[in-house]
């Protein structure tokens, strides 16, 4: 445990020391450590997970920036002595070239709403500033609260964090979204003519193409990308300035609107301040709304993924549709066996993002003037995009990427199809069609076959009309085949065929 | 058990049957019934719920309404025979006009992804325009899946009539907030000057108005309006056209085209077609988002409710910053008591919103071609939005508009907090006012009094700064009252105040 | 809306009225109207689900019983004279004898922690019980608070009445299921000899009997009814005695023996007081548990109805191992499809009693020194096991009882799959067994005649180890065959057949 | 990423390689690591979450006790040499004295159903045991599926190993608990006089003493600590014996028998074979029983975390019954303000228990005869089980130990109690007290003093009823003085209190 070495009092044989004091009482720090008395005590309350506010991607980095921008807007506010104001715009600086895990030890599972996140923050640019300036770490004449926190709150300060860094990793996974729509492109390109049979409801139906199909995991993921996109503009709107509660109280009105603009120059990003700044303390349901996309995401990648396992079962006794890239042997005793274990990888990844959902919607409901819950959402959010962005670039590099369709096989499949029989209702009405279906189902026959037995359609009209089951995939094609076969029909005397079909 | 009266065998006692056949077999069924064999079979297997398809809102409606527009597209299409067309037309608008439960008796927990309802609703127009046309229920000359379910198929019929319908209700739940939101506003101009304390992490923190805490509800309830209304016109895309997959088998290209301007003309929407089909039919994630909105607007709902319930807490040995109406005697046991009814009734809405969404994602993961889940989906959304909706009005009318405020309390309250502190800390820096802080709390004092008593500034500066609390709840005035005591406190020697501050 | 006919103060052309009133007022009554003024304000507060307490399946009843038992306890302790206590004795067995849905309107989504519905039943007592001995309708000589709620409180009522009920309920559902699991135990007399692949990965895996599976389902389902009857027995511990707030106040010693005693002679069920009564009103994990039981049954229904699904999957194109009865015709546009539309009902089933726990979850964390959320938690359950016995009686009717097996088709399959090579592994090491595995795929051919090939054995070993591969289905006779073959390689030469295998 | 400087072919300048073999193919591999090639697959295909399974609290050694007690009933049942089975008995061993992080870096979402764990334990046990034997590492003579993996499959082992490692974190779980049970005794012997003021619905309610609310969570946590109990024993019936698909296949009858003795004898726990071993493989409910209990567990602390902050709410306008140990300054902005941190860490450990048991819902359907989604259950239950842990510990320390009672506000908030007309309500009748109840409200008296000036009783009566309002909190004390007023009221005149009462 670091804080025995840390907050020891026998100083003897130790490294240097220095006394801390905050309102609680006070503690000696080893001199070399760069957070200060409040973070020490921190660590001491909340060591329970193993993960720090340091593990979070970006949110140390986004609260750096905020309290770069506060300095500078501080300063120019008149609020703030240039020389302390540049001290702790040189530690910032510092910190964002690269921060070290030791530094930020708070874990993620704190309580008080944030404010140990903050103060190990505001902790580590005190001492640093103050080091610049005196040579020695410590509070004096740079301090945590007073200056480096200066016209800011834990309230308004950790949350517009929690956008910065959500917002920039949202971005992220929206990239390795759209890699994974353009190997679906590429799939369906590659896959445009080759037909096999739709199911629904698991049973048997009418043809598509490989391609129809991959079309439609891309479209889900394209909307979907779409909402990434206007989730990561939400996050832009930040509560900064709300300080304590909402009203501002301590900040001044150039402050409130200088912050604005120096995090858009550090960042180009334009972020700004929410319309309420209550409702910005008080609510979490933007979180709801960001876990929902992730959530969407997550189940489509499930959904994908299962379909993969189902077409590529087998590889005897199953669907045996596709095959898929052999990345790993399938079992310990079983030899020869191979699984299809990077779409189980995914399938996981989404059973944790629904539980993370779970999560923040739990944590979502705060009370009266603050939501206090934040540390889990972002804690439970983060990681949904983490899994997400790191799972689907495995799975599109080791899985979906090499998929290999069984043509022959989906071929003869979806001409063995009873449903083909559809064809038969929409030129001779459902009853007819149904009683060939009926037929071909009772002696295994193609609906080809049943259709002539029961003296629905001579061989060559039935010639015609399945000779190319690829045309069932097709609107158009398909659309004036049984146009013209209607035309055929209402020209003869058939016009109630249902009556006396059978074989 | 309505089956075993209305399928009997024996026709002796019976009023008049007629004969059925389906793909499974023949029932004799009671004449006067509306529907048909397919959906006796239904009200068999699936009667496990006691809700039934004509207990969702709007939705056999939706669906007698893509029938009418389908059977109007279809004769224009050159695909269906004016007089079955006009016979279909005439038996969908009669049902329009208002439709009787036990027609439409199919389970709310069917399987088969919706044939079911599709086929309940094909059988009582199939029926009824037979009737029309010969003066006797029955299938021919108008066949339910022939004629009625012409160029359709349950897989885009039924998400079709969700899209509807559920797109109607979402619009009435908009409304109902609207209402709401307008109560908030009101009560933000009747409390515009009611100070009081804000809480963060339920503790005292700084003097807020009655009116900023209730904008910050009201701010939340207008993004989610804004959300409601997105949603709405997601509803407006409708799979129309995919029939059994996705390929659009069996219908024509007019018709893909004309049914959407049939059903424009019908509702005055403007319903369109989906860009992907084979998207439409796979992927339910449009719930996933609807069903997200409706829990952001559960959980805001429940906090509002309890926040109430908190600040209404006592009336004694509590918050006692509030009192709601008495609509209910509290207590069987304990006389005088009044318990918070309305915010409780909502809270137990919302908990089964977040059920309803957990059935929802669920649900939302289909398979291959298909989500067949639909059923349950519509039922879980269909009943957040009925409890929001009847939820909302009540509370709205019974509680929220009767809040009265305890200004005498609150403005006490808000006096007395120590937090009161943080504008000594804006001044003198936060070490100084931590010192008077717990100077006033420990000797009970108010931070007015502990200031003096530190020495930290004199009693007149102290009313200057204290006079009138509810100028801390006003971000320009606060800011103006710490600038000019900061100025005050640079002219000064008071360099430093840290150091000796102390009572 | 029945409140407004009800409680008009235009007496003129109505029916006799009575005037009552209560802590917040009074009202007129229709005299017919077998309730109060509380349920009268209950039904204007709270209509907002259409579901009453009535709808709930027994508690009403569980009600009832109670207030008889109080009333016979309350007697015996000298605390209630004797005609009092035999009118109340008399009205509740004329409820119990079945009760009338419009008597009991109070919506299930009350808040107050059930008041509304204990006052219901209060009132509806004592209203009958003082008509039963002054021949009209009031609260005089019986008053619902005083008499008939004597020595109870909504706090302990309504949590005792719900644990009676849902415990009868939850036994009815035992019934069920023992149901369900006779027919998977005559399912596995019927199919023990039937050889089928097991899959794991969805991959082909080695043969096991369809009894060996469906023996998975029933250990599985015996354990959920086991579990059953643990909380079944768990619901008989009650907190009546407790009154307010857990400390009995109001309610005598006798009374609090007595009302046990009466309540078992009444009901021939052990119930009994819980051991800690504070405990007994804040806590509500018990309902965690029960819907966790309830979860267990639904997931494991869900799975089996998914295998079945899958199992059922084709009938041309897909695994194409078992049919399931056709019992509804299973598309509106494809002839001759049907769905396995039981297990989809099933599995929405499962899908709505996920929801309903985490409605539970959310519900049952309760604050201070009660959980006021006891109504939803009681919808919820209630529902889940609604749900989960009519469905099971259906799905076992029309769908598991009628399951079958192709027997050649999956025989066949068995044969083919390359797991078989397993066998080879446990006899000649894993990296011979994989050798011949990776020809067999290659090749295309059965694991038996590439082990031929391959050379790791002659023709006559082959027939010996594969001629009845229902032999690799039974523990024992699989050891024996692997032995014998061991022994027969370890007393030849083939010391290290890894090392040359291969065609 | 290390599997580049571990695999990569050019061995000039590398340190020694060893070439490796699977069924996909060849790799060399880096000599100085401990697994082998199937682990290096492993760790390239699945690297996302950067947990292991090393991470996961005595997994690997789980698997490694089985695959120790494996060797020695194999060699026992006469299937492995003893000579193999010695090296495999020392590699063990040494692996159980403690392992390197780094020798299992499969990541914890692995797909394929455990295959790269137990392979990954295989491979190190296989070249340690051969390195033993031989002086080199590598897979002759001692195989990792021929012979670490003898008679065994991942199908059994890796649920196996679940169980013995969840069972025996249970177990210390239960022991932290333990010890929040006794410091909750210990505070109820040292709150048993002090009085307060029970809330239902938050208002106001009957006094009780802190002893008894505290009774109500100890009572709670001794019934989870038993179920802890019960899931503990649960995790004792193990798959052992299974291997590939329930049927035992390639292991002989000696096997299954002695690896329990084997495994008894190591672990000195009553480890047995499960009763159906199908069953064992298909299905997951036991993991929905044990997460249930861990959300009980989390829902009960939850609660009691969240009563400790409301009780705690104020310094001065909340509740402020209690004052918790300040742990850590409570604001950056606010001087003086102390946050109760530690119930709000517990509150989101909870929240994160909530969904993780959201994660196991999921997980727990797998397909067919076999649960693949087993990583996942594990991540999501062990996470539950080390944040509870360690939360509570701290919890308990820095928290609930040093919580203080502001006896003189509590006492003084019961005295105030308008639900002290309880005690005139079981005297003199619902009506009539309910009558004093609202004269007090209304004037702001005490109930004493309203039912004095409603002529109710008497001062002297009056003093008797109310002197010592503790003896509202003892239930026989209660009902012996409410029982002796009782006698009073009946033996006078006053037999229709509610009549006349009034003030």
């Amino acid at each position: 445990m670091p804080e025995e070495a840390i907050a020891t009092r026998d100083a003897a044989v130790q490294p240097p020391l220095r006394l801390e004091e905050d309102a609680i009482g006070t503690r000696l720090i080893q001199d070399s450590v760069a957070y200060g008395i409040q973070t020490v005590r921190a660590t001491e309350n909340f060591s329970i997970s193993g993960r720090t506010i340091a593990d979070i991607e970006g949110f140390v980095p986004a609260i750096l920036t905020i309290k770069l921008a506060a300095a500078r807007a501080n300063h120019k506010a008149g609020d703030l002595d240039g020389r302390l104001a540049d001290a702790i715009e040189v530690a910032a600086l510092e910190q964002l070239r690269g921060i070290r895990r030791e530094d930020y030890p708070v874990d993620i599972y704190h309580g008080g709403g944030g404010t140990a996140a903050n103060m190990n923050v505001n902790e580590v640019l005190a001492n640093r500033a103050s080091e610049i300036l005196t040579g020695r770490k410590g509070f004096d004449p740079v301090h945590p609260n007073t200056h480096v926190n200066m016209s800011q709150s834990t309230n308004d300060v950790i949350p517009a964090a929690m956008k910065i860094s959500v917002g920039n990793e949202l971005s992220k996974l929206k990239d390795v979204l759209t890699g994974l729509i353009g190997v679906l492109a590429d799939k369906e390109r590659e896959l445009a003519d080759a037909v096999k049979l739709a199911r629904t409801c698991l049973q048997d139906a009418l043809p598509i193409t490989f391609a129809q199909q991959f079309s439609g995991y891309r479209a889900a993921f394209e909307r979907q990308a779409r909402e990434l996109e206007v989730s990561e503009m939400a996050c832009c709107g930040l509560p900064l300035g709300a300080t304590a509660v909402g009203t501002g109280f301590g900040a001044s009105a150039d402050y409130r609107r200088l912050v604005y603009e120096e995090l858009q120059a550090l960042t180009d990003t334009h972020y700004h301040q929410e319309e309420n700044l209550f409702d910005a303390l008080q609510n979490a349901d933007h979180w709801i709304r960001v876990s929902a996309v992730l959530k969407a995401i997550a189940i489509t990648l499930s959904k994908l993924s299962a379909d993969l396992r189902l077409m590529a079962s087998g590889p005897r006794a199953g669907f045996g549709e596709i095959s898929l890239p052999a990345v790993q042997p399938g079992s310990s005793i079983m030899p020869g066996k191979v699984n299809p274990v990077m779409p189980e990888m995914i399938m996981q990844v989404a059973f944790r993002v629904i539980g993370n959902d779970a999560t923040v919607t739990r944590a979502a409901e705060g009370e009266l003037d603050l939501n206090v819950w934040e540390s889990i959402i972002l804690e439970a959010i983060s990681e949904s995009i983490r899994l997400l962005r790191q799972g689907i670039s495995l799975f599109v590099d080791r899985c979906l990427s090499g998929v290999q369709v069984n043509v022959d096989r989906t071929q003869d499949d979806a001409s063995r199809s009873l449903a083909l029989s559809t064809a038969l209702a929409a030129i001779y009405g459902y009853p007819a069609a149904s009683a060939v279906a009926k037929h071909a189902a009772l002696q295994g026959l193609s609906v080809r076959h049943a259709a002539i037995a029961c003296g629905l359609m001579n061989e060559r009209e039935a010639d015609d009309l399945f000779a190319d089951i690829s045309v069932f995939a097709d609107p158009n094609r398909c659309a004036n085949l049984i146009a013209s076969f209607r035309r055929l029909v209402s020209g003869s005397t058939m016009q109630r065929p249902s009556a006396g079909v059978g074989p």
